[in-house]
């Protein structure tokens, strides 16, 4: 059995639909069980966004699932029929009929649980069985999503429950690269990768794959082959770990400039303000990614974290709340950063490879805000206009353009 | 409790959703109860199965669906948010999650039942409850809709399952009219008009109101308020039969472009044979409108019959095998065909009517093709290219700009 996830751009016109349709199909013809994963057709989900918004400043976002969820429900429809004048049964499904199970959590929703029966009753009698990613059904029976690139996480979560083979993710490029072949033209596409590494490539900026879907991947063993829509290439496997002589691996340099820095200035310097400074934003469903904080003079602290830029409206109003309740100065926000990323495993072990990075930024004047780092990432805040010139020199740095990287 | 139906031109464009939103509210403030029942946004449906078409050039139905019940709850949901950004609660649901369970015939399903707790529960919060048009769950969950049309009966199948003390149908128009006032300018509003003269008027072609939310209506005496979009004007009540003195009134002509005529040629005039053929129609689900049958020479009949143009690929196929079952000479297509009916109570039991018609179409040289007549109303088949003229002929003949007729 195999499940094979298309993304927005695989099915944007009829002509892509039509192909996705041939594909599929083949995989059919070989032998296999076959589960179709399929996001929104194209930029829907950006249009349907960008309506509401029309509407109304803030719409409720359980109102927001119910219309977004309607762009996979469209896309399976035509995959289906496009499958269908093939000659091949195929039946598609939205994340409620298959039992894709959620909690609550509107516009952010976590997979609980997947009922297989339906699915497996389908490929029973040989069809074809699609899936519409990204949405699923809340105990309570309201229509829930899982977020930006919630169908790789529905693909993968799938690939799980039905105990598949592999679960093949197709996009626009040849796999997972060393770095952006847009900022750096010499980067390479990476065979093989452990899940742990792929997580930091896409938690620090590596587009390809949803951080959720790797997570989800790595709990239950699901054998991930991220290839390209329009050849029979081989592409990136996503594994468990693989043997390996060397100390440490240079995977690849990923950057991000979907965040902005919020700096909390002023507060007292004692117990339990970062953690209710957290926990508001945690009340509020904010994922917060890199965290400094600095004792100045005085005994203030101000303290510094980075967020997704789409979360900036909210994250604005509950800081006017913090800043209040704290008896803060105030606070700043920058939407002019970007987070460049070195990922490969055993890094820490190895400080060199730090020292390294920091020395390529430096060498061309490159200033560093903040630093986070990990048993196998490095992630540094820049100003969002150095990303490309930073990108290539910590790639070149490392020699990531001359194939596997071995350093200590 | 009052149940409002939008149709997709009410919902067009955001300015029309958000005037939509207004009038809601204001009923809501009013002390109501309130449930709306929307079409999908301006053409929406009409561009889905273009979509479809281009995928495949039968797509099947059970798919159809998938895709066109999309159309509703991207309107159900804009709606709700519309409503909230002027400070009131709402809620929207697909025709699934308020247990609108119908049969399993896709594209055309019927409600079988609507469980309405959820509903219930919704506005005993004080919410305001937007649900999907057009579309239901079947019993094995597969997601259906009505045929076209189906958000009038949505709306008169909520407002019976509720009890709702109105159920209010917003149009373009003012109300149900003597006549289609593009073809005859003197046409008037009708003010009231009972179940069975509304039936008569829809399926003759009137296209304020479906056919079989009228029926629902009926069936579960279920008050209709027909009226305007774009004022606060009474329109027509739909009710049980009024209190009235006179013998027949004749209430408004109507007319339709949308059928086509078939003749099947040179069959055995035995017994069995109509049976059969409209057995076949009727397995494959076609709505078959008038049937006349001539006896010609050597015993051989011709049978004609008018369908819905929109199954007019489905009926050729069926028709070639019923020529060769039953050896007959052939059959015949003709798409150029208008329907041109009189209605108005207890017609039968006063000739003069007919004749009246008759002679009505035939000083304006119109000749008749088909006549078919019910208690209530006079159906005429005439070329399609006579149609205005014949509309504005019998509705002068009948003096219906005038006011209120009495014949007989």
């Amino acid at each position: 059995m195999i499940v094979q996830k298309f993304g927005g751009t695989s099915v944007a016109d009829i002509e892509k639909i039509k192909r996705v349709a041939q594909r599929v199909t083949q995989t059919y013809e070989q032998g296999n069980d076959v589960v179709v994963v399929i996001s929104a057709l194209g930029d829907t989900t950006d249009r349907l966004i960008k309506l509401a918004k029309e509407i109304c400043d803030r719409p409720p976002e359980r109102e927001m699932d119910m219309l977004l969820s309607t762009g996979e429900q469209m896309s399976v429809a035509l995959l289906s029929m496009a499958i269908h004048s093939l000659g091949y049964q195929a039946i598609s499904f939205t994340g409620a009929q298959v039992g894709i199970v959620t909690d609550s959590t509107h516009t952010k929703a976590k997979i609980i649980d997947i009922k297989v029966a339906r699915i497996l009753e389908e490929l029973s009698k040989g069809r074809i069985v699609i899936v519409a990613g990204f949405q699923g059904v809340s105990l309570d029976d309201h229509i829930t999503t899982l977020g930006r690139g919630g169908s790789d996480t529905t693909a993968v979560a799938l690939a799980a429950s039905l105990g598949a083979e592999v679960c093949e993710i197709y996009t626009d490029v040849e796999g997972v690269f060393t770095a952006d072949p847009r900022l750096v033209p010499e980067a390479r596409k990476i065979d093989r990768i452990t899940y742990d590494e792929m997580l930091e490539m896409a938690a620090t900026g590596a587009k390809v794959m949803q951080l959720r879907s790797v997570e989800f991947g790595r709990n239950y063993g699901v054998v991930i082959h991220v290839r390209s829509n329009f050849s029979d290439n081989e592409g990136t496997w996503i594994t468990d770990s693989e043997e390996r002589m060397e100390k440490a691996i240079i995977r690849g340099v990923t950057h991000d400039v979907t965040e902005a820095k919020i700096t909390l200035m002023g507060v007292p310097d004692r117990p339990g303000i970062a953690a209710y400074l957290f926990r508001c934003l945690a009340d509020a469903n904010i994922n917060v990614d890199m965290i400094i904080q600095n004792v100045g003079e005085n005994n203030q602290a101000d303290i510094s974290f980075t967020i997704s830029r789409d979360d900036l409206d909210k994250v604005k109003s509950i800081m006017e709340k913090v800043v209040e309740e704290l008896g803060a100065r105030g606070f700043d926000c920058d939407e002019e950063i970007a987070k460049i990323s070195l990922i490969g495993a055993g890094m820490k072990t190895h400080p060199g490879v730090a020292a390294d990075m920091f020395s390529a930024l430096a060498e061309h004047n490159i200033n560093i805000e903040m630093i986070s780092t990990s048993s196998i990432k490095i992630s540094c805040v820049i100003k969002a206009s150095e990303v490309q010139k930073a990108v290539q020199a910590v790639h070149r740095k490392f020699g990531l353009d001359k194939g596997v990287v071995m350093h200590g």
